[in-house]
């Protein structure tokens, strides 16, 4: 058993010691096709294995496909006892089942991102039988992981169940949240950038087929509104993946971008290869999304021209005591092991030595979305950064950075609301303690964006 | 690959078409012998497959035993530069790494329930190398899966990735919480019982060394401050978990408990077969106490009590469109299907009908308890309280049971946070959608007693 669970299974295929199926060999292909047309050598180290990362990502997050609900369910209908029908509703014949507040990922149809669910399922016994409770996570899992959209993924989750159990009906509502990565540009331009785009969806079966007259319906959102403070139903849209909506910048038919096609049939090709139509009609349009996403992190020259940015036109003069700081400068970024995005906020600290100047707050911006926007690993930005700063402002720089990574909750870990800290100090930062402390203890506590 | 995935492997084992190993079969003649000895059948349809449940329960919550760290940290690190030594710390070379919040749970060697830790990891890199984050999660959990005490789990973790990445230092954090499951004894004492023992334990490693004079110490905590809001270190104690206190009333020198023989080497087979040694000193006195903890759920005839208690000694006047309710009354209870833990707080309202008399909150707490303490599922807890309810105030009964199933959260599904609702409506509630509506309004938002 031990060589069959999730765990060992992980460090079996990052060995290598396993031989990889065809499908993920075709993904580990396509990968290697877009890392080549960001511009990146896929013999580097840090990425040399990021096509079979990235690979075994993509099965394992689209495992859904190959699973059944039938298996699942089949053997976990427990016989229990209800109430005469003429007293009332209770046990296995009637009582609504609620379960709240189950975290889970899915990945969109329209860019191929992950977005978070927090899944709530009830459901209504019938013929005195009820299902093991973990059953309704599971089944519900099942269609998650699969590539996706809000409302479809409450409706399939909703039949499965409806069909697995035949209940008296089945509820399933899920408020789902999809990272909104925005365009350097539109950084740089200082627009008011929503992190989240957030969407409330409702499916029903049998007694909670009609949501708005369904007695059943207002009993069970009155048990979520128990636990989740804020359940509002959101406006409905067509184009809640941020990569569709017409205001956002990256609108392709705006920007009149031009993909790589060879680029866009990788996509197409790992499309097919974790069992989906990319003739299906959502997913047309995917593959050019997603390698138009991607380009935001083509390796450029952009750093060089931070060089002019130092200038020493101002002699600064006064106390050198002092710590400067600016907190909560929002980056975003791409992991360069997973191809999946980070995101968070960095906190700067430095001593002006005498002859430099105060930095102004855009300038720190510029310098962090410039480091951000590439393949990226979290310790090389917060080098990167301080070292930039440094050489603005004679040496004595501290910079921390507090991240989200996508891979740590929609890949086998599975660790949703765990944040990752890095700290670089430079110069009196990196022999003084008490400045340390000083600088820390003035960062602000989180910011609270993250959703899950 | 899917054939491989967790949620697939727990299906096949379900449905039983995989040979189960030496092991998994001994647990499950362990599991009979447990059964037996409470005065189950265990033909009994509701808990014939609790046997091979509860052995693959055992047998992934301490799969940590056939897990090596070595196997997960190669190929995960990535070289990485740091800044010339005589500036600074950053990057593979100094800057402090820290991954927070990331939930795991592990098994209590004292007692063999699960407890949750909240763990915080950190580590200053070396040798211009840094490791894939993620695997400061995969590390930590190879020895959360095995039967633990808080700090020796912290101390293993901690030299573990000590000897893996060889860094300048390790830092591990813990924040463990363990279910304080009370005697129905201390309950109908009404005494006050937490529903939580808790423990903060440190561990360092390098120059995270010396606890109380480390720079690097103060540096860490500093950003875990950022998230964790109430940090702080608890009093040692010598038995954290509640089975050892000397306050509790379960201790078994006072209680003069004598066991079951047979139940107590079924526990001890379990632990030889998860591939622990039974004569490890801190596991000698722990056969005899999970057997104690089980026998609280003994099948007896507690309830055959019930019936002397709604007597009709006053005849009740006041008006009969009152809705009578009690709120929050605590339950605990043991799931048949995993022989784990569920509690929570159910709600009562009810009508009070011509003749009858209204019902002190002491007797409802009483049926809760005497319902509560058996091998239950949440269904028929819910409809068995509302039925006897129902007897005393004359049918007009809704009850609300809300629910954490440990169940949910230490086995594959790991759905840490989610919660369970079930709800059972009698008489005038079944009928009167505005009644069980008024009910619900009435339910004070959730009492935060959950941990993760």
């Amino acid at each position: 058993m031990g060589a069959l669970d999730e765990g060992h299974f992980c460090e079996e295929l990052e060995k290598g010691v396993e031989l990889e199926d065809p499908e993920t060999l075709a993904i580990e292909d396509a990968v290697r096709v877009l890392l080549q047309g960001l511009g990146e050598d896929v013999a580097r180290e840090g990425i040399r294995k990021t096509p079979l990362r990235v690979a075994k990502a993509f099965r394992e997050g689209t495992r859904g496909y190959q699973q059944k609900v039938k298996d699942i369910i089949q053997g976990a209908l427990f016989p229990e006892a209800g109430l005469d029908k003429s007293i009332g509703n209770a046990g296995g014949a009637g009582g609504l089942v609620v379960v709240r507040d189950l975290n889970l990922f899915s990945y969109c149809e329209t860019c191929l991102l992950p977005f978070q669910v927090k899944c709530h399922v009830g459901y209504v016994p019938s013929g005195q039988r009820v299902v093991g409770l973990s059953k309704l996570s599971r089944v519900s899992d099942v269609f998650a992981k699969r590539l996706q959209e809000p409302q479809r993924l409450a409706g399939e989750i909703c039949s499965a169940l409806q069909d697995g159990i035949k209940p008296s009906g089945v509820a399933v509502v899920l408020q789902c949240s999809h990272l909104r990565f925005p365009t350097l540009g539109s950084l740089l331009l200082n627009s008011n950038n929503e992190v989240w785009s957030e969407i409330l969806v409702m499916s029903g079966s049998g007694v909670f087929k009609d949501e708005e007259n369904s007695e059943c319906w207002t009993d069970f959102m009155s048990l979520l509104k128990l636990r989740v403070l804020k359940i509002e139903k959101s406006q409905t849209s067509d184009c809640w993946c941020p990569s569709q909506s017409s205001a956002s910048p990256s609108c392709m038919a705006c920007s009149g971008f031009m993909a790589n096609p060879l680029m866009v049939s990788a996509v197409t090709k790992i499309i097919e290869s974790i069992g989906e139509d990319p003739l299906r009609n959502e997913l047309l349009g995917t593959p050019v999304r997603f390698v138009q996403w991607l380009m935001n992190f083509k390796e450029t020259k952009l750093d060089l021209k931070l060089n002019g940015l130092g200038c020493k036109v101002q002699s600064y003069t006064e106390d050198e005591s002092t710590i400067h700081s600016e907190m909560n400068l929002s980056f975003w970024s791409q992991c360069e092991h997973h191809l999946l995005p980070f995101h968070g906020v960095i906190h700067v600290g430095y001593f002006c030595t005498q002859g430099f100047n105060l930095l102004p707050k855009t300038l720190l911006q510029s310098v962090v979305h410039f480091f951000g926007f590439k393949l990226q690993v979290q310790e090389r930005l917060t080098r990167q950064i301080a070292e930039t700063v440094s050489s603005f402002v004679g040496g004595d720089v501290m910079v921390v950075v507090e991240a989200y990574h996508t891979c740590m909750i929609s890949r086998g870990i599975e660790k949703s609301g765990s944040s990752t800290a890095t700290i670089a100090v430079l110069g009196r930062f990196s022999t003084d303690a008490s400045s340390r402390a000083k600088f820390l203890e003035g960062i602000p506590s989180s910011t609270g964006d993250h959703k899950i």
